[in-house]
């Protein structure tokens, strides 16, 4: 099919509309819980952030009702709102999931938006995941046309592609016929925006908040009849023509309804530089598998690619976002805490004495030969003893997804701070059976503080 | 100054700040009076159409408190819905000032932001008109950057720069200083989205409203420290280098504080295809001037440029929108009504005998040596008698600027299907007298029905 015949934008919403949650591989169904359970834990992990309380402080007095949780926090806002400031607490410690071919980060878009709407009408856990699956889609394929000419210009794609998945699932959790979700994906298209220039400031957890809140707003204006273009993705001066070059328009209709994109997901292990990666899965299975006495360390030698020193080589961190550049204050972490979250990332975890201490025994060799993605770490002992790890791909790589229980763990590390432990457990459980859940807003609130 | 020297966020920024209403001239003054009395007008004409009522519709469920008017309406709404509601309005007629230079519609983004700012905290009048010259400078100024690049792929600048001018009127009222005014303006580069593939759609009304939200939006969460990139409108991969090409960064601070873009502005007689309007002018003035019987005509001879009948060809029209691209319809309107408003386009205006039966006599002869702001319209009637009438410039030309009485006419024509006679003379007189009025909330809710 010629790229011009094809009217991405209907030929999508037809998709939406047509899908039925029964149709839904057992693959497709069980990365979405993965997914959702995941998006929870940013969104909770983010909730103390500045951004967020700068976002709440600045919205909070033009907020309806009170239909919506703010995740992570006891705050309750308009479901408009409530989307936005879920969006900004998701990206706000850069720990969201990954489409690895485009980059975009579509359920920490997609999940703040069907969250608000799940405490506004009756949605249930079936719907839920069934929208999530289809926005998850809609988001990536609508990626796929654009990049990578769109990354490069300089767009953040999480921003400008991720309303078309917010207002994908809010169309169909909302019941709009095709023609609607032809005006709510019309409606997010001009609404797309988001600049790579942004990164390094809170603009750039802007991004996934607005784009949350566009595509639900574009889901209820459409369902009140605010009309659009016929084809807003991919029509003339349309989205991929604009904010693309040469769109690849038939990727985003490629084996519609016969493979999911959200089966490529990714997870981040860890909440920091990927390239560290590798080394902190050394570390955590020394420390799980290997007894050692931390003050018994004389020596931490760490081979790794070049650019774990070229990006990561600070030696003496003192504060969180130099921590998470420093492969030496990682992999002392890793070895004492046996796990890394943000905690470990915290000040005073980086400060603390037996920290430091064993950061200053690390070494970094680097090697051009060892991949990104792996590392050797050997620990050597005051009794002689030395113990080795070699890690062939990092956890969360395509070769080495996070196991379910990776996952959790994960999820534990982001809601602990914030969340009591019965209640994460609640969420875990709750997650791995929402296709049983009749009301899905019971997600919403036990992610919240009450 | 090479290009690259200027950071051109922060210059604008400090000019924003520094700015004192004292110092602003008398025609800058003047001009700002009529671009906000003509927008009060467009806002109001525009508030019964269906974009309004269905983004009415998806947003009051969300609405906070009743902070702000919607004009034309009985209906109130939170600040930032208030200021999306009624940018949505100030479009939906196509009527709003221009920029010449750069085709953008300043006043139709950051009126409905000041004016919802007005109702929610104590503003003077000097305030608001003072503010309101600072958007409307900073607006056209990142617009001149960027145009015509910008433009020319795709790009609805008043969506997408609108939110400039907004962002940063917002944040003079609100008082923020210069690093503030940064992050405003750099969260409204962030949030920039508009395409004009929308055209001919409800969406294209939706960039001026979300541009007026998002604007104020970005100076709420700047006060409350939501921060941004230093240059986020020049910086790399921001704004001009992301939505422009090879941008004339050096433009948008050129006599910046010594020339005010408002004085540029212009506004268009009447509500239909641009090239009637010399036709209509020659028609109101035959009619004013010159007694005659519209029964007694016998022809209508119209000599124009030749895209009078390219664009404006339909001999009968039945419905607004076809008599706004009418020239048939709209010579025999103005001779009937003596002047052209929104009421001469309704369809049973369109559609009453007299009216038919006088544009079946029109007839139109194409001229290459015709401007296109130009036209002869000479009246047969039935007497042997002819009535000519020359238009050299059309009126809402630079070289036929409407008149303050002109603006007057328009504005009332405008509001008299929604407000009372004597709330539209107070209106009236409250903008030419903006600079006494001690709250500025005054106009917003003599906008609305009461």
């Amino acid at each position: 099919m010629a790229p011009d015949a094809v009217n991405v934008t209907r030929t999508l919403a037809q998709f939406v509309v047509a899908s039925r949650f029964e149709d839904m591989p057992d693959n497709v169904v069980h990365e979405a819980k993965r997914a959702l359970l995941h998006w929870i834990g940013c969104a909770v992990g983010g909730s103390h952030e500045q951004s967020v309380a700068s976002a709440l402080a600045a919205v909070t007095q033009f907020s309806g009702p009170p239909q919506a949780s703010v995740f992570g926090r006891s705050e309750r806002l308009d479901v408009l709102h409530a989307a936005f400031v879920n969006g900004v607490s998701t990206d706000v410690l850069s720990f969201s999931d990954t489409h690895p071919e485009t980059l975009i980060h579509p359920t920490g878009v997609i999940g703040p938006a069907l969250a608000a709407l799940a405490e506004h009408r009756s949605v249930s856990g079936k719907q839920l995941l069934h929208a999530l699956i289809l926005g998850f889609d809609v988001a990536s394929r609508v990626s796929l046309a654009v990049y990578p000419w769109h990354y490069d210009r300089g767009w953040h794609i999480t921003g400008t592609a991720g309303a078309f998945g917010a207002g994908a699932a809010a169309g169909k959790v909302l019941g709009l016929d095709a023609e609607r979700i032809v005006w709510a994906l019309g409606i997010s298209a001009t609404a797309a925006a988001g600049l790579r220039g942004m990164f390094g400031s809170m603009c750039k957890n802007f991004h996934s908040g607005r784009a949350a809140e566009n595509g639900l707003l574009a889901a209820f204006l459409a369902q009140q009849g605010f009309d659009s273009v016929p084809d807003g993705i991919g029509g003339p001066r349309c989205f991929a023509h604009v904010l693309g070059e040469s769109p690849d328009l038939e990727a985003a209709v490629r084996n519609l309804g016969e493979s999911y994109e959200v089966t490529k997901n990714t997870y981040k292990a860890y909440p920091c530089g990927v390239v560290i990666h590798p080394v902190i899965d050394a570390c955590v299975q020394i420390a799980e598998t290997q007894g050692f006495d931390p003050e018994s360390v004389t020596a931490v030698e760490i081979r790794g690619n070049p650019f774990l020193i070229e990006l990561t080589g600070r030696k003496t961190p003192t504060k969180t976002l130099e921590g998470k550049l420093s492969v030496f204050h990682s992999a002392a972490a890793a070895l004492i805490a046996r796990r890394i979250g943000e905690q470990e990332f915290a000040d005073a975890f980086i400060q603390r004495r037996d920290v430091t201490a064993l950061r200053d025994k690390v070494t970094v060799q680097p090697d051009a030969q060892i991949r990104e993605d792996e590392a050797h770490v050997a620990l050597k002992l005051s009794d002689g003893r030395t113990l080795r790890q070699h890690v062939e791909h990092a956890t969360g790589t395509a070769e080495r997804p996070m196991t379910d229980r990776e996952i959790e763990t994960k999820f534990r590390g982001l809601c602990e701070p914030y969340l009591p432990a019965s209640q994460i457990t609640s969420l875990i459980d709750r997650c791995w059976n929402i296709t049983d859940v009749p009301d899905a807003a019971t997600f919403a609130q036990l992610s919240r503080v009450s």
